[in-house]
């Protein structure tokens, strides 16, 4: 019988012997290797992370004593001892939960995270109620180095350390972010490694923290000894570990980056990197193409390159033409500003999961200035993602900023029109929704001056019914178009916008002339969304709409196609209730 | 001839003495003085950076080297000395400029700004243009104490450090932000100026920033060599100057907080307190009356108590039951939800402007949790404020939140019901766009439970037309419904909305059989809000609507009846959009 199989919840911990606790870490660390090469998730950082957790479960007594992750990239131990071994053993059951925390998975899970940065302030919030409800228990937030540089982390950061009371932060410092760390940050953190803690200046002792360092975050007797010093305690404090990303698997200790997080089949070398033309390729191309051209290009990223292409060899090439300014999305944001302020050029590439974390700096810093910097949004799409990562909304949030211009290409072409055009002007910050599935092909010229701003393009001029396509969506109203006339006989108008944030509202007058019913499909919610803005235009003439995408809700790994059906976003279900409004 | 007559541009300033330089700072705060108690603006800062400001642009050569002023509520002597000291001292020309930086009044202002911490990421992005750009050119940044809490600064203040390059962030610590400062980086700050800025650890230092200490900050000797001595540098390089909030005006140093920013005549005590109730006072009183009702009940508020009527008075009784979290937008929700996870009953009080900084927090670390805190947003309301602190975008921002109920109360009976349905309610994130204006009375009974989502209130049946007033607007639905009978003899139906982030889609069904056109008011802007919801679900009917609301735009001082006139939302303008639309 293995150590592992005598232990389901933390309390079974309690009596195991210290070789035991060492066996078990050694258990786990083969299982999660095994599980997640199986299924793909977070690799380095839970191979990372698995003696602190053991540790943290033998010193402290949860859920009586409250422990918070940020971002939850290293939470997997802390569920195989919290009830949920199962899931990570049995095959059959590892798609039933999350790889994020989860309060209805258990009482040992305190959030749902899966942004980053932000268990600080959360923490701060339960250390407030323990203490005006006058209840007695540790809280402890674990959080990564990467995670430091973003402001929220910040903030909260600020804020713990002016408590007069016990919350212990647990800074798992194993020298990366998702990609290598930037700031200046990290140049202390190596001080404080290469110094066991004793150096100075110590970023933590200048907010007020206490301060612990443990320098092998991976040796259960150190973590074991620190965690016991700082249990109960009065006062703030800080407990920095070194630990090492990937721990016990060769390839992952090596390469930090690529096996941050991993496809299944990983480790045996079954993803080959993509060799095909994608939307992320072609967009890379042109960033070296621009780079080589214009010295003042320059491409932002915050601390997700590999999601975006960014891989290191691309990133050497770009040279000064690239900066990755560490998980620190509002930074990103007011810096491309200034940026296209003193005239370079500027383009930020981000996740529609992470660009909502900087929507104030988006209207203020660039957007009230005008600024031609540009953004991109990646993967800005109706998705089977956990509910912390669905790019859904960004339509909504972005297309409603003034001055802000927000296109949706709907081809190759059109996309490289549109990036090209927005990096040359400079009278917009201009973002586009960079396409999600394979490259299309326009089959037609596409334009090459988008400041004609809000214009849209008529392809088929129908009647009777007009159909919207936005961006991603496009291709499911030529598949609507075909139905259409192929089931009820009419030529539909269709319409590519072009445009998210705005509308053209010179076009859609005009379809009151021949057309009983305007149809939108938009890839993304529709309340707030570009629907909506044609919806309110038409409906002053008493012009039938229908708005199709997705309803306004935390979905959470459903998958794609059952989203589809929910949304009624398959062509014949389209064409159903587009029959159905025509009765 | 004084010497403020032979200065209008920094380099009028280049041959002065420094007695004259002095001199000239004498002058400038005399106007200043003046000036602010006639029309109103930010006070102590303002009075507290003349010096500082001097000696920038006596050291420095803008518009060459580049100042940035972080939220530019201390920019009124670098207006003065860049050729805008007309708008100063004439007092005809008081009202003509921003009291922000606006680079469309000088090329020596480079960023429109009005929301904090910004302005070492938007230096950063300047830093960065010029070496890619290889010119040469001092970048510096200037930054209050206070601002230094928000989390954008932090970004930007790590990014800054990282470079290998010049950037001289000036920070002003006057030992104050809006209101006293809180978190552990003052203690920090407190100790820097108690050592003269030779104690461990330093913030700045850890960070990685190259360090000046200036101990009178207000000492233009002191400040020129400070200036001087960083000059050129190839660091980024941290200026910390003590100056002192208010200096030259007895009540602005003793009262800080009341003369950060103050009414036209407040010097003479032309502003007694209000003693009027009022949505803010009611509020308060609430607050008390809970706070002693129960222990976990706990007020937050990012650093703007005064403009909530949180008074020093207040916030004294309300005790352990209040907490200043700093200019931390992005903590406070998430500390809120960690709050109301743990059982506190938590209230965060924030404008309208500045909930936009946390959309994320909103989303992620709140609703997607769905902890029961509750967000009171206030002055949330189509204005003639700055360009910068607009109060009209928030709900095409909180609405389109999945499970965060954003609700619009039209009395002060419904107000305090919705309140302490909020509060006792332990299933949703509520938040709440406190009323602007005078007290309303319901006149009418108030629902007490709003846990069936998204219900209008139909307060008259009629037909024809239905009007949807929503929240501030509920006012103007009733003057307009008024006038519809009188003028059109029209009996329309009126609707309270009550709920912004959702529509009563069997209410709005049922319109269709007795109604042509149905019309939504709202107080804020009409993309993304409210009514593009309603035309939405009245558009799959057929059903005319007409959406009255503000612009997408960011407006910039313009008088509120202009705005009004505008954006047709005048009671006669409404009417006559609605006599021509039944045509």
């Amino acid at each position: 019988m293995s150590v592992l199989d005598k232990v389901n919840f933390p309390q079974d911990l309690k009596t195991l012997s210290l070789a035991e606790l060492q066996t078990l870490a050694d258990e786990i660390r083969r299982l999660l290797i095994y599980k997640i090469d199986a299924t793909g998730g977070h690799f380095g950082p839970n191979l990372g992370f698995i003696e602190p957790t053991i540790a943290l479960h033998y010193v402290f007594n949860s859920p009586t004593d409250q422990v918070v992750f940020d971002v939850s990239h290293q939470c997997y131990t802390h569920k195989i001892l919290t009830g949920r071994k199962a899931y990570f053993t049995n095959p059959a059951k590892y798609h039933e939960i999350s790889g994020y925390t989860n309060p209805q998975e258990s009482e040992h899970d305190w959030f749902v995270v899966g942004h980053t940065s932000t268990d600080p302030s959360l923490a701060v919030g339960l250390a407030m109620a323990r203490d005006l409800k006058k209840e007695h228990r540790n809280v402890i937030a674990v959080i990564g180095d990467g995670s430091l540089s973003g402001g929220e982390a910040f903030e909260g950061l600020d804020n713990a350390a002016a408590l007069h009371t016990n919350l212990i932060i647990v800074v798992n410092d194993n020298e990366m972010s998702i990609a290598p760390n930037h700031g200046g940050l990290y140049g202390n953190l190596a001080l404080l490694r290469r110094t066991q803690g004793k150096g100075e200046p110590n970023f933590f002792k200048a907010l007020g923290f206490d301060y612990v360092y443990v320098d092998d975050g991976n040796n259960l007797p150190s973590l074991i000894r620190a965690f016991e010093q700082v249990k109960d305690t009065p006062r703030p404090t800080v407990v920095h570990l070194h630990t090492l990303k990937g721990k016990g698997c060769a390839q992952a200790e090596q390469n930090k980056e690529a096996f941050h997080w991993i496809l299944p089949g990983t480790l045996e070398g079954k993803n080959p990197p993509a060799t095909q033309d994608s939307y992320d390729s072609i967009t890379v191309d042109y960033f070296l193409k621009k780079h080589r051209e214009d010295p003042s290009f320059i491409v932002l990223n915050p601390a997700t390159p590999g999601a975006v292409a960014l891989t290191p060899q691309i990133r050497a090439q770009l040279g000064e033409g690239f900066a990755d300014v560490g998980i620190a999305e509002e930074h990103a944001v007011a810096c491309a500003s200034g940026l296209a302020r003193a005239g370079a050029k500027p383009v930020l590439a981000v996740l529609s999961s992470f660009i909502q974390r900087a929507y104030d700096q988006l209207s203020q810093d660039l957007a009230l200035n005008n600024n031609p910097a540009v953004v991109l949004v990646y993967g800005g799409s109706i998705s089977g993602a956990d509910a912390t990562h669905l790019g859904c909304f960004d339509m909504a949030l972005l297309g409603n900023i003034p001055n802000l211009v927000y296109l949706a290409p709907t081809s190759q072409e059109e996309y490289l029109a549109m990036l090209n055009w927005a990096v040359r002007q400079t009278e917009h910050a201009v973002a586009i929704r960079v396409p999600v599935g394979p490259l299309a092909a326009a089959g037609r010229p596409v334009a090459t001056d988008y400041s004609p701003l809000n214009r849209f393009e008529t392809v088929v001029s129908g009647r009777e019914v007009a159909l919207l396509g936005l961006g991603n969506f496009y291709h499911l109203a030529e598949q609507v178009h075909e139905l259409l006339e192929q089931q009820l006989g009419i030529r539909a108008t269709l319409i590519n916008p072009r445009y998210i944030s705005g509308v053209d509202r010179e076009c859609l007058d005009r379809l009151t002339e021949q057309h009983r019913l305007v149809v939108t499909l938009e890839d993304g919610i529709v309340e707030g969304g570009f629907g909506q803005k044609v919806a309110s235009c038409c409906a002053k003439n008493g012009l039938k709409v229908l708005n199709f995408g997705a309803q306004k809700e935390f979905t959470d790994r459903v998958p794609t196609e059952e989203l589809y059906r929910r949304f009624h976003l398959t062509p014949q279900q389209i064409v159903q209730d587009i029959q159905n409004a025509l009765k």
